[in-house]
């Protein structure tokens, strides 16, 4: 099952703001173990976000962030009903929310924001408890698609409430994670995977490196790591062990 | 002329680490003019490699970063090479410069250090002053490729000092940005737009809002901005107008 994630805004491509967001959502996805394969960020224009979709839809599940707002550079909801071959109706109750949430800010709302309340025909929709735009989930025959607003303090609690518990089960084994100190990477990756073919083939083994120093992070798939090898490696490694966190 | 970035690493996919190299690297591209349309970011796995490199090949610049150090999970210049259909050749002058560094450090080069001084045939070597992978310059009929490591602390004066006098001189002029203060983004937006089309057809015209409460920001690339209509902006919001930084 693997996943992709689409975030659409030209504030990110130009570096004007950070993407925290793709960093928190896959740090959720990998807890529930599903496989995350794209992180993709295209700027707020047809084209790039129909080739966007295209791209990354050899994934079982896209997830797109941004481009939901009331303004005509928010193009999110049009492009991915044109890409599903969808047509966008107007929700009512969307409406109504969103009125009644402006009323308790003082305002009105506004024309601009009966863009908001247009989705694809059939999609499921995501309420927003903080900001206007709701999100949704479409599935197609192939894909099952989930659009979020961009801002984080709208996206996270949406996600946390609404979205995981429509995905499907992740079937990822947790890492397993090593810190190794005062030692160079290459010696560290030497090491590391003579003692490993002590146990095993090395062929096709995923082993992530990542040197931070004087750390070195190693890590590995659960379900990749044979019986006995992580005591081997604390002995190996036990002079440049980390004693505590 | 367009820029892609494509960021190579398992440690970002599965949000253990945030991307900032690419809001920086970003940030720089914009400042010489350059349009990016792509920051992608794939799993240190060949075939999503090579899928990456087709997907952002529509651009000109293609700028990767990550997946050049000395350990097995670091494809970086095998997957490049083989997308450019270049062989791999060993730089003496690569290997000399490693072994000094590392010397100076008190250490002895190991086998899996030599990996890191083979380039694709044809390519214009980037030093790196900091760490023990140098960059490359390879390019190709179509397309300008720079290869980085992924280090921060390696990258940016790598980009600042070798990469940036190598680049094709920009042509998009520089944003223009507002800030308008205590005001919902529809409104900015219904507002900025009905004084803008005193001045032009709105078609075509390209103006990116963000709503950052109670700041909504708004800018124009400064070539579209007809004489007088800063001036009419400033007026229309005076009330909500940023009194200073």
């Amino acid at each position: 099952m693997k996943v992709s994630l689409l975030t659409i805004g030209t504030e990110i491509i130009t570096g004007e703001i950070l993407n925290t967001n793709v960093q928190w959502l896959s740090d959720r996805l990998e807890s529930l173990g599903l496989e995350i394969v794209h992180h993709l960020t295209v700027p707020d224009q047809w084209d790039h976000m129909l080739k966007a979709l295209d791209y990354i839809s050899t994934s079982d599940v896209l997830v797109l962030t941004g481009g939901l707002g009331p303004t005509r550079d928010d193009l999110t909801r049009d492009v991915v009903a044109k890409w599903a071959g969808k047509d966008l109706e107007f929700s009512d109750s969307s409406w109504q929310s969103l009125v009644e949430k402006l009323a308790t800010r003082g305002r009105t709302p506004k024309g601009s924001h009966k863009r908001q309340c247009f989705f694809p025909v059939g999609c499921h929709i995501l309420p927003n408890s903080v900001g206007t735009a709701n999100g949704f989930e479409l599935k197609t025959s192939k894909h099952q698609l989930i659009v979020l607003p961009g801002p984080p303090k709208e996206l996270k609690p949406m996600w946390t409430d609404h979205v995981e518990p429509r995905l499907p089960k992740g079937t990822l084994t947790p890492w397993v994670k090593w810190q190794i100190y005062r030692l160079p990477e290459s010696e560290v990756a030497e090491r590391f995977e003579l003692v490993l073919s002590e146990f095993r083939d090395l062929e096709g083994v995923e082993i992530g490196y990542r040197a931070s120093p004087p750390v070195i992070h190693v890590k590995m798939r659960k379900n990749l790591i044979p019986d006995g090898f992580e005591d081997r490696i604390q002995k190996e490694f036990s002079a440049n062990w980390k004693a505590s966190e």
